[in-house]
């Protein structure tokens, strides 16, 4: 990042150049890129880079409380380009049904509040010493078809996130862009849509066909990278584009192609990442965005 | 595996009670479930167990050479399943898609040679710095054309192994079945065909269907679990059935529903499993494969 030299008096982040480089103009930062962060730092830290839209995360809102999370983002500036998230309602037993639609309801609360573009939902895997997923699925379909009504009302759009099979077992039984929208089709875009990942999704052999059919169900575009070997913790595997092996060019043109204006959502699980300064970190994450990303969109 | 007394002069192998355990008629050792072992270790350990059949390796039997192979199966009266593997053919560089060919013209005559039910094709990732995983999957099934004439004229059918997304990088870049039977559908069944791997293709949203739609294409059937926490070394990440999230009886009932006839082999890559007396692997895999495998044949 570039800074330059500016009286002491002004507020620094308004003359960062990069307040003004249209370039960002969709970029979003996922809290969990900057996971060494608070939701005041991760502000400051997005305001400062001149990114304009933030992904937030329920359980660093929940630490300062929903009032002053939205007094913070209103005083900001920032959009809110998702909450995450919902979800994991695989679980049979009834009593953990019910606390997972409680949870999921109140969720939705949040994302009202906190103005958020869409509320992702992670799936969840399988119950412990369970091994039919498709009763799994079968179940994330049903519990999702309950959210909808009060989704609505609140004027929530719910995302489904399909994630990579490698959850399966362990966190998210929705584990294609085909699947997710054959889920999806069966309710009103405005109510569910379906949040396209690259590391997820960069395998799926009909991944641009199954986008172009998304077409206005996309909710969120994350990006980040599938990089080789993959780390011991497999959940902390992913990279910063331009790491790994996906095509991020061919990839952005094709969610461009549906007409999707929303923000572009960075979001990577990874040890050295988090490791890192955030400023640092977030400067890569716009040089990458600027080179790989926003040129296509 | 239970033993008895014999008298020594008795060859002890026609004597053990599981050598004429027909629950175990159709079950066949993959060489790699005994990486520990070498062909000849893997071919009596095979034998004295009462498992009449066996999935080869290209290199173990480059080992002893082709003669010396042919001759020892001949002799122990056991089945060859397969013969693992041809396929990384999703090299770009002429020299490199030569030698691929060349490679699996070998392989083809190796089969022929070892009389197995197929020959098992990894496809290959993606070449060193290649993002283009569309372009990578083209080339495969070019390669893949190139080789029929050759397989027919030899009478070895060609079984393309779809490999979990998890190994779409640097492995195989084909990641589903239904992907699999997309091109393998332009061929006769005689010439290509399909490997079902339950670890590859667990997850596969419309496994069942696709499974169905396979039909007699299917060349091979492949059995290992599917364990969490994944090891450090994903590609050694496969479990003893049983031990993971895999449904054995939902994924064998679909299967013979197909009419598939051939030997179900035990592949598993296991660093643990290596590590154990090869006698021992093979008790466990015997008692979960009639526990979890045999009944729903």
């Amino acid at each position: 990042m570039t800074t330059v030299d500016v009286p002491s008096a002004t507020p620094a982040r308004t003359c960062t150049p990069d307040r003004d480089d249209a370039r960002l103009s969709r970029l979003s930062l996922n809290q969990r890129t900057t996971a060494q962060w608070s939701l005041r730092e991760a502000i400051d830290g997005a305001v400062a880079a001149g990114i304009p839209s933030i992904g937030l995360w329920r359980e660093p809102v929940a630490e300062v409380g929903l009032v002053t999370a939205r007094a913070w983002l209103d005083e900001s500036g920032l959009r809110v380009s998702s909450l995450c998230r919902g979800g994991f309602f695989t679980v049979s037993e009834p009593g953990a049904v019910a606390a997972a639609h409680a949870s999921n309801i109140a969720a939705i609360d949040e994302a009202a509040e906190l103005g958020a573009a869409t509320l992702v939902l992670v799936p969840g895997g399988l119950p412990d010493g369970d091994k039919d997923i498709a009763a799994a699925r079968r179940r994330a379909v049903e519990a999702l078809a309950r959210l909808v009504p009060h989704a609505r009302e609140r004027g929530v759009v719910l995302g489904i996130e399909p994630m990579h099979p490698i959850f399966a077992a362990d966190r998210g039984v929705v584990s294609s862009l085909r699947q997710a929208l054959d889920i999806a089709d069966v309710f009103a875009p405005s109510e569910v849509g379906v949040v396209v990942d690259t590391y997820h999704l960069w395998w799926e052999p009909s991944i641009d066909e199954q986008i172009g059919r998304a077409g206005d169900r996309i909710v969120s575009f994350q990006v980040c990278d599938w990089i080789t070997p993959l780390p011991a913790d497999t959940l902390l595997g992913r990279g910063m584009m331009g790491d790994g092996h996906i095509s991020f060019p061919t990839f952005t043109t094709a969610v461009a192609a549906t007409g999707y204006a929303g923000d572009i959502e960075v979001e990577i699980f990874n040890a050295d990442v988090w490791a890192a300064p955030g400023d640092e970190v977030i400067a890569t994450m716009k040089r990458r965005y600027v080179e790989l990303v926003q040129p296509f969109l």
